[in-house]
């Protein structure tokens, strides 16, 4: 038992979500053995290492052909996986050829190997990501444009405050993921290879250059050329071909204590769920029982509770709100780790794994899980109607008092209206009964007016003009995306 | 690869240690278990479940007996695993004995479950971390009784500050471990079992008792009597037989969402590691290339690097010093989860479980490192004493303001040391023969005087008496621990 | 402008309470002050400083007599603000006797006088903060004893779950506090007094009671004896005089980076916003218009809206939990900082203090809002029947499943009341009248029985016998607080 | 005492700088009237509030005739400050001008004018902290120029690895500062208006437009037209010229509950301490007293102990240090603020504006810290020669084993340097010595060619490419930063 199946018992949030499987030990080292077959690769494309090595490196570069459990349990002795990985694979290699093992991991570093995998597996969940807060968007804005006149109460420190629309709510939802969206693909898209060596000067890499360019060799002389007199361009025409082999950015350094690109990974992912996490919290507030003005899409099983039979939990946006309350915390230590001293740090960089890892597939899960809350949200406005009535127009007080301001100075309509909404809520009596026994306003206002002025549906403002602004910015970021 | 290995390839920290062996979605799935059974004993202890239908229980209640992916899969549906591991629990005890199915999980909610599992969990890692403490604690009293005459340059804000002795520094780094210890065994010692029902008023429990016990059958009279007209006690009376056969204490009340229990365990690991990271972190600075004043215990591969031969990392301070930037975060997510609302949160709970799991686990490797660090750290006396040597006395310079005070006042005597601290250095002379230059001093003590006054050993104050003090204070918990 | 004043507009959780005015710079800088004076009363107590030195030095120790900003400012240099407050009082005590200000901080360094503030401070918030938490017990306490038979819908995952009564979860938020407030008296019975001098090993305050005894002056012998050759007892005399004199706990060792007492008080605090926080969100969720089962107690003002006139907002509560949202940040800093290199870390100390101070008062001003909530707390009773009745008896259906067991199984009887659940919200029909129009339970219940079944407030189990156990605990913790 | 001085005592870092000045309650205050002032001024731009209330509103928008302390105090009853404020300076402006008192506030909400506020300080200290990001920038940019060729050891895990240059070093901290600059840019020149009125659907804003325009007066005919019958565009022509006013974005969307806004500027600050932290930490090893490789900045007084004569501490860089260990808390509570619930939640608005403010303030102390470090840091190339020859050439093995692969094989060769490495050190012989003595290498290489190899100074890489890539990028940035 001492190995466990990284099923994610404890987090339905990811279990079985794609995302999910892109962060696994197995894949984690799939990214490890891909950065080393592209240093092979990149190596060959300036002219280092033949093509039959990078051939026999790329083709045993199979997660399954090492033993994952030994390897982690070796990386204890270095602190990091890639020493005992460099072995275990060179050995493998050498099994298919032995003269290609020598270009196994050729003056590399463990962190050139463990950040640029890090980076493969961070932009595949951000691949995955940014699809599924499209897809999230793309129903959030069919909820808006059809609920732009679905009137319910504006909440604010949970109470009535003023009429709002669902559509307006739903395009505020969608402004976030939107805002998300725009982040992710930012950082996707920046995410660069590592490449340094020991400490960041490249310099085994060009000392290897120079040897396979029969420079420097043993007793010779060195070439010399270039500025540094020893190392040709020391390296760094690998930056490029490597970044490509990889499909990441190219660096304008090595980072390995310069760690914007983890801290920016951490500081999208905490927006992604903090985005995600308002939407499923509205949606637990208003399928309170009591106020019922949405549900979750239904499903066999879901929400289901293991003691009482009439339970439908909201289940979906409860796995997004348990992401949202997490993934803060893993970024918090992403950005706590840009203090890295040294050219490697003892502790920082190390501490970053676990919880880029874990912010990642909570972060996934929450966004397959909003495609679907989304996608399925069940919308009752006739349970808003009701609970608009419930305070008998007290949510349009408001509106009164501007009306009335001009005739009696805005503090004293409002001194006015605060009156009146206590008389309502403390004897019960429906506020506009209130209102009408009360002389500024019965002479002011026929009947009539008085119960337009007092309808929730007549005081939504700009509801619908927002709606069709937050419906136009996700409109540009989608053809933004699409073209891309 | 959707399903990974939980082998610890990010977090060679806890990778195949024990700790880590008690948190795996196995472990997990296992003690879940032991609470269904605990609970169909504790039933049984009072009269209700018949010893027969335990028995059958007792007997299926193992996690290889259930599809651990399969369960993981499906808690996405409630938003927790246990109501499908109670479907598929119930179905595995029908196979062995259909009656006794029908005792499985009566009465209960996943709450109960999983809250006492996580206690079982807990109380398991804080057992090895308690155990790992005290052999830490015990070489590190052995290392402070051993160096209590041992000088090095005391550091304050990077720079040599005063002399003091390794010994009171191993004694510090004890007297945190023994503060560690201390909350450790206080919070081991009354984790909670949880038992509440739907909502914590442990109503289906005294339900089920009322139907064993004949009373409020079907169209039958209430059994009335006692404060609940139709729930006898209505469970009360499981509280205790529960929490003992768990081996967890009893609670006063349900703690669904009164979540100090799971608080605590958060804090103290926190301070777990906090205390065990500063021990590290010391070993890091004071193994730095220049200082060079002790080194990890050397084990083949251990401080290994992917690039360079010569390399003897600091690995073992590194795997720890990683967890302890990791933990407190985990830590804030628990505290923030005491803002659980109504009976059961819909988010702040299931926000727990991973990061419980993951600072159990980074604690418990921590410690068990810990050990092998503190029982095989290789201290350099020599070293000390050169390095105390490179200041050329500088960091006397307070013993020589406080001699020189009652002559010429103490603001006037650290001016003087602070010019001629500062002449020292910028010329590159020895202190003393600045000092010795100096007629203020010349005139007042003699060489022989003026070189003991600047002799770092003979100002290490009450450094002796504070390792008696700390070693003390150990042993007395020492003692305490061993009698329990 | 450059200098404000500290009056707390962004921050009305503490703005104007107890606490805030116990941490402000003023009351720090007279901490700092007062640790001075406790440091020359100690010196007295084992011989050193002269009465007349001590009397001198305690008349002039008030913050009033030294510039607050230009010591803040000039702090910058140090990092620290004790060095210039030490000039800065040495030429106070100088002007009233000169002869005094040679035994201003004799022996000391800035971290023993800051820290030991420090300490006074916190103990004077977690004073208050004790004295709030017993206030709000108190209230609680009494809530739960005369609401112990008002039912209410028990709520999980924001939905209906199974009846409780308020009694009960007043108890829970009681517990909640108990827990607190136990652990804020022992903490803060356990503050320790700081004392070490430059690197912990207390070597000034030791010569200086050498030369004050006149040994090892200028030129002549040392006086010996005692384990340090120079040194006497080195200084670990005034340990328990100078604690005594500031009213704090003995250190067994210098705690310079020995960070336990400073992480503590930050667990703690978070504890107490916790603790608090989880009553407030429940009062707020309570207090929801659709909810309306608490309100917050009124007061002109109370609950304002800038725009709208008939809000009553739940202030109070807001104050807590905004509160309760943000300690926790401030306890991981602090956590953080355990991390302390070597005798005095160059960053992890100084980052300690201002979440130190914030975090005191806003636990300080949570607990005093605290009290006005509990203790004016406003309970609607008839809300909480009638929002029981909304779902038309479907949060009994645990108990139908129970009671139908013996006769269906239990999961055959959880199946048929999921599906008349079901139905009964599809159709809007009450699911007493689904139920009595299913053969199942039409042949075997008469009505009267359904009803009774059907019956909320007969189905709280064991919520009475639950609220005498909270009620108990928390006397007996009123009990021993009282006696201290 | 009740009130103190926001002087930073406890905050040396921000204590007495610029940034601290756009801080303080009163600037917020400042601010919040600037609020005011803009919505007067965009009302009357879109041809509603007259000329001479705006003049006159403008004419007494002054922090200090307001009573802030009252005001702070009063912040209680409503959980906000601005429901006072908004009372207070409508009576000042009364004083001034009756009818202008009607204009004041209009249709508007204490989220627009305190979320306006916090979106002008943040500017301003945003715009402060480019500008000390971009004056380190140029500063380190010449470091790393001037030292392109300056040899040190690199280091790992805190251990000699390879060479380096200290201009790479420092051409890694432009590259942080570089990230840090552009996305305070981006972000500063990006933050919006927040106009949305009680429930963010502008309708009392556009209620009063209407009046304005003598529409929707009492008993008359609403205006209609437009997309709303009653409210015209409702409110959204103002959100550009309230926007224009400020000097702000214009929105979207209100963004009451859409708070991307605010945490993307916790998100950015975290980053700037970070990058600045990284650097400072850098700074403090590099000064170790064993190290002794750069120094800070001497100044009177600059770096001084309350103890110790000798001490020049790196009082800069642990004022940064500090800052850096603190911010991500804050940013953590911003990011949690996103779970912000309904259309104004009950806590977690509240929870932003003291996090906000310390983080703002403790990341412009850093940023004008960090000038004057970066500026007047002083480099040791001596200490670096020195250090670099304290291991005997072991941090060249690397080196070696390139040079050796081609004839004994990747792996053999790391053996054999293995094995001498711990040779020389276990010896303390000069490695070169132990090499000379090995027939692998005397055979190999002449005694000329192997000092030559294991000179560090020929085996920096690509460091100076490097350097170039640095300089370029960041000249790049200062181009397009001064443009704008």
């Amino acid at each position: 038992m001492s190995v466990g199946t990284d099923a994610g018992l404890l987090a339905p949030t990811w279990a079985g979500t794609p995302a999910a499987a892109e962060v696994t030990d197995e894949a984690w080292l799939q990214a490890m053995l891909d950065a080393e077959v592209a240093l092979a690769r990149a190596q060959y494309a300036v002219g280092l290492t033949p093509a039959a090595a990078v051939r026999a490196i790329a083709s045993v570069a199979r997660a399954d052909r090492l033993d994952l459990v030994a390897l982690a349990h070796a990386a204890r002795a270095a602190a990091n996986p890639v020493v005992a990985l460099v072995t275990a694979f060179t050995e493998v290699v050498a099994a298919k050829d032995a003269a290609a093992a020598e270009y196994v991991h050729r003056g590399s570093t463990s962190q050139d190997i463990l950040d640029s995998a890090a980076m493969l597996v961070a932009g595949r969940v951000l691949g995955l990501i940014a699809a599924d807060l499209q897809r999230t968007g793309a129903a959030l804005a069919a909820l808006a444009d059809t609920h732009r006149h679905t009137v319910l109460a504006g909440r604010t420190l949970a109470q009535h405050a003023v009429p709002t629309t669902f559509g307006l709510k739903a395009a505020g939802w969608l402004q976030l993921v939107g805002d998300a969206l725009v982040r992710v693909r930012a950082v996707a898209s920046a995410l660069p290879a590592q490449l340094g060596g020991a400490a960041g000067t490249l310099a085994a890499y060009g000392e290897y250059a120079l040897l396979d360019r029969g420079e420097g060799q043993e007793d010779g002389e060195s070439g010399a050329g270039g500025r540094n007199p020893d190392g040709g361009e020391g390296g760094v025409e690998l930056l490029r071909p490597f970044a490509e082999a990889l499909g990441l950015a190219e660096p304008v350094l090595p980072w390995h204590t310069v760690r914007t690109p983890v801290a920016e990974v951490g500081a999208v992912l905490q927006l992604v769920t903090g985005a995600l996490g308002k939407f499923a919290l509205d949606v637990q507030t208003l399928s309170r029982t009591e106020i019922g003005e949405v549900s979750e899409p239904a499903a066999a099983g879901r929400g289901a509770s293991s003691a009482m039979p009439q339970k439908r939990n909201p289940a979906l946006a409860t796995l997004i709100v348990s992401a949202a309350r997490q993934v803060p915390a893993h970024s918090l230590v992403l950005a706590q780790c840009l203090l890295a001293e040294d050219e490697r740090p003892a502790g920082a960089w190390h501490a970053e794994w676990q919880p880029l890892r874990e912010a990642l597939r909570l972060a996934g899960g929450a966004a397959h899980t909003a495609v679907e809350l989304a996608e399925g949200l069940v919308v009752h406005p006739e349970r808003m109607l009701a609970n608009l009535e419930l305070t008998g127009g007290a949510l349009v007080t408001e509106r009164l008092t501007v009306v009335l301001a001009p005739a009696l100075g805005k503090v004293r309509a409002k001194k006015l209206l605060t009156a009146a909404s206590a008389e309502a809520a403390d004897t019960g009596r429906p506020l506009a009964e209130v209102l009408a026994g009360h002389p500024e306003l019965s002479a002011r206002f026929t009947p009539a007016r008085l119960s337009e002025l007092l309808d929730p549906a007549r005081y939504t403002g700009a509801a619908d003009a927002l709606v069709d602004r937050a419906l136009g910015r996700f409109a540009e970021l989608d053809d933004r995306g699409g073209s891309r």
